[in-house]
């Protein structure tokens, strides 16, 4: 849940003025989206999603982050769409935070997605990987390990307090990444984040994707390993494997996996495993228990990342060996 | 900020079709409202607010509060309209709560007012009480002066330590008020909760009221009062007497005030602040701190009760003695 920063009329008056949007008619804080500030905003013109970025967003990737939106949405992938400003900018700024208005996109992400879903983020997954191939900006992925190994030292003293063992037990996770984490694997645009709350759909069918601001230049593969920790575990964290076959064959009705990314899976499903352990973690440690920021539990992706550390062969994530 | 239940969409797509709304095409929880979880809902027919009844909610006291905006909206009075379900019940249940779908009121809340907008408020609060003479339900306000008591026994034992002398101060407030309080003023349907963020505008023109929770049976210039607590303050806590001319003005333009009840205003105006002061502070000294209620400082309303308490004549309000 998350309104950080409320706008008064005034300013979001003289701010639309700066588009070509019509008048305002409603807007309202959106108890969605963990980093940023976002508003429903419905003009005279249509409806949109205000966001204001708060501190944790870094104001030089905003042009990496809606240029990549709008770079998807002109080849094909439903997304937001940044709106220009009258000055063509994307980017302007509100109630002392730098503040884009993008297109309001319909449909509802799943609470409890099927082998459907699954199958649906998998095709929509390897087609960002494809529309993203020319697009012109780059960014580094700051989590990825030498991120979380920063993480990792400033979590690392208060870390058994959290869970006994937890410090060797990632301690030896770290040293099997620096030995072993691949480079060589294709690369490109990658979402980083794709999450159920971030896939939006109409039924069954998948009606767009939204918040793009973890996306970064990294290993396809990843992001796939990133899914199926996002999409194929059920509450008592069992792996479902009719799921993970069902995106890994939506994946690749749009793109292949070569056989090094599909051996590379099962330590690239740890490394992800690890990332949102260590930024749930690094939060439970660090937010005062006041807060109105939610902390989330980093257990559960504790418990993921030993499912993929005993994994044996890729057919355990449903992965056919051809 | 508040959405206290999540609900999936399965659960909410089976709600929907107990309404003629057509498909679901996005909900998302709004940051606003601090009693109940609101969603707002894009359906193919339209656009909706939906809301799940917390426990702060007496079940018992639905039919009144969504019969009443029936009623209001069919009497004139912008206000949402509650949708019937194909079995012309207003109330469901989802997620184990009751729940219920209005209509969506476009417009925003101010947070600056202007006395434009103070005269616009007042004229729309005297429509109300007007509209709601034939309202045939009644309920009694479980916030008046024996309401106030029940609080402040429980708030008493620890109020010293919120502020050192509020103990012998609130207890002379009730001593006038048990002896001064009228019983016989003109009386009806009130909102008894019309602050700024229950009154939407277009520009400087008023679109309608919203969140009728706390509507009842009272006095209506206990109603009148609570306005000159909610719009005519600064936020340096200074009346702003050209604020209150113009929201007497616009009310009287409606509904002119008796001369007892202009003569009861300083002393209504006492009970309204005291009544806000005095949720603030159960909840200040009941709620733990780690919880996601924002809590809300009831010292600004010691400050107005003060001022209310040193008011000698109403042209203090901006009233001409006429």
């Amino acid at each position: 849940m998350a309104v950080y920063t409320d706008i008064n009329e005034v300013e979001l008056a003289a701010f639309l003025q700066e588009y070509r949007l019509g008048e305002m008619m409603s807007y309202k804080g959106i108890a969605e989206g963990s980093e940023n500030s976002n508003f429903f905003l419905h003009t005279t013109v249509g409806t949109y999603i205000l966001t204001l970025y708060e501190r944790r967003v870094e104001v030089a990737d905003l042009p990496f982050f809606l240029g990549l939106m709008q770079h998807l949405a002109q080849n094909g992938i439903s997304c937001p769409l940044p709106v220009e400003r009258r000055d063509g900018r994307l980017i302007g700024e509100l109630a002392g935070r730098p503040a884009a208005i993008i297109t309001f996109l319909e449909g509802v992400w799943v609470r409890r997605p099927t082998p459907a879903h699954c199958r649906a983020v998998g095709a929509a997954l390897a087609a960002l990987h494809l529309a993203g191939a020319d697009f012109p900006l780059g960014r580094n992925n700051a989590l990825s390990v030498d991120g979380w190994k920063r993480l990792w030292l400033q979590a690392r003293p208060r870390a058994d307090t959290f869970q006994a063992g937890l410090v060797e037990e990632i301690d030896a996770e770290f040293a099997a990444f620096e030995r072993d984490w691949p480079s060589d694997l294709p690369s490109g645009i990658i979402h980083a984040d794709l999450f159920p709350d971030n896939v939006f759909f109409l039924g069954d069918r998948l009606s767009g994707l939204i918040d793009f601001y973890f996306a970064c230049n990294d290993i396809f593969a990843y992001d796939v390993a990133t899914c199926l920790n996002a999409w194929c575990f059920e509450k008592d964290d069992a792996f479902n494997v009719t799921k993970g076959q069902a995106f890994l064959a939506g994946y690749q009705s749009v793109r292949r996996l070569e056989a090094a990314e599909r051996e590379a899976l099962p330590l690239l499903a740890r490394g992800a495993a690890l990332r949102f352990m260590l930024t749930r973690l690094y939060d439970w440690l660090t937010i005062p228990d006041g807060a109105l920021v939610q902390k989330r539990d980093p257990s559960e992706f504790i418990r993921r990342l030993r499912f993929h550390r005993h994994v044996r062969a890729i057919s355990e994530y449903g992965l056919g060996a051809s």
